[in-house]
């Protein structure tokens, strides 16, 4: 599931009801996922055109470390950059709340107005608002943009977290052709160990995201198994 | 860059001032930012150890193959959980809503006390958000849990928007070991033409997500690069 982000939730009242998932259960699960999968289905479809186990293994690890740092390096410098975005959106808003204040003001009133709040309300509640011009700034981001601070330190942390998971996560269905000469025989036992390892990986997945643990290790095992069969049938079709 | 999302915005009201990338343009942009990147450097790694380019060709077309795959359906599978967990999570605030509306009107209250309104503003904010229970429904939605409605028929276009652009990328640093015989001369054609398409790809992608075209040019060739780097440096070590 590469590049999909798992539905997250800013902490509600109701903690002991509505799940959130920790931002370090996220990453692993980012980069888990598809290390799992990718090396996995590379290796399966290698397998049936080669012989020899040592060149799966080498295409598998040129992998493992070419996607580890896509995730990994790309990941940071895309929030890098989404900083970057924030800071610049930020001043051009700052300069628009000093330059314009009257249009900035209407424009809060039109994002209360969405909720029907009466009119004499919505002008209460602009006057509290733009009375602070930090808290004003923040409402303008947050609800005209859409936009939240990002944190860097977080940034960092998460790329290094989903690279070493998707190098984790590919060392497991490469595991069996590093030590079985065989690549029929290796195909196999990678098979059952990473269908194994995506069912309990999907299982955990599940419980940490709030979706049904059994349907999500039956979904992360399709993925990986769709994935294997089509390189699978593939790398057969034009070796 | 798999697994990261480009900051995107609500439409705002300045248009011409803060940019929104269409939703195709930031498909087509994930999906392809990766199939340049991961089956180029799988093909430069692999490259350096075979002299065949066969072989490259059914490893590279096994990646791309299980690399669409797991974007794309891995994809909208989440997609899909996400839209589940909306409705189970609204199922759920509507029945408290109902069951314990008092509570879940300071919990409105408590939304709106952040941005500093005075008490009395407050309460009649809260009066007309609670006056529709859908309204009610759709602000704790949106601010209690920071959720929206995912559409359905998006998740479905995105994720095969996502999938073929990662065959459209990955198809691009392959295409030189299809025809040339010789793998040391298709991998310097090959990085040839994958840098200056991750460069153009990198510069389309900084004028549509509001970064600085050049930089993002360099940023996206960089990821490209390392990352063929050291999959070509691995797959020598290892060989």
């Amino acid at each position: 599931m590469r590049a999909t982000k798992i539905a997250m939730k800013p902490e509600g009242r109701h903690e002991e009801k509505h799940f959130t998932a920790p931002d370090l259960i996220r990453d692993i699960v980012i980069g888990m996922s598809d290390g799992l999968t990718v090396p996995f289905a590379l290796a399966a479809g290698l397998s049936g055109t080669v012989s020899n186990t040592n060149l799966v293994v080498v295409a598998g690890m040129a992998e493992i470390a070419a996607g580890a740092i896509a995730m990994g390096l790309g990941g940071y410098l895309a929030a890098r950059t989404d900083r970057e975005h924030y800071i610049s959106e930020l001043n051009r808003e700052r300069q628009e709340v000093k330059e314009i204040p009257e249009q900035e003001k209407e424009e809060v009133a039109d994002i209360l107005r969405e909720w029907h709040l009466p009119e004499e309300t919505i002008s209460s509640a602009v006057e509290a608002i733009s009375k602070d011009s930090d808290r004003w700034l923040r409402f303008m981001m947050k609800y005209e943009l859409g936009l939240e601070e990002p944190e860097p330190k977080r940034a960092r942390n998460s790329s290094l977290t989903i690279g070493l998971s998707y190098i984790i996560g590919g060392i497991i269905p490469l595991s069996p052709y590093m030590f079985i000469r065989h690549s029929h025989t290796a195909l196999i036992i990678s098979v059952i160990v990473t269908l194994i390892a995506l069912f309990i990986f999907g299982y955990v997945k599940g419980t940490f995201t709030g979706s049904k643990p059994v349907r999500s290790a039956w979904q992360t095992a399709l993925v990986g198994g769709a994935a294997a069969g089509i390189a699978f049938f593939i790398a057969k079709l034009i070796s």
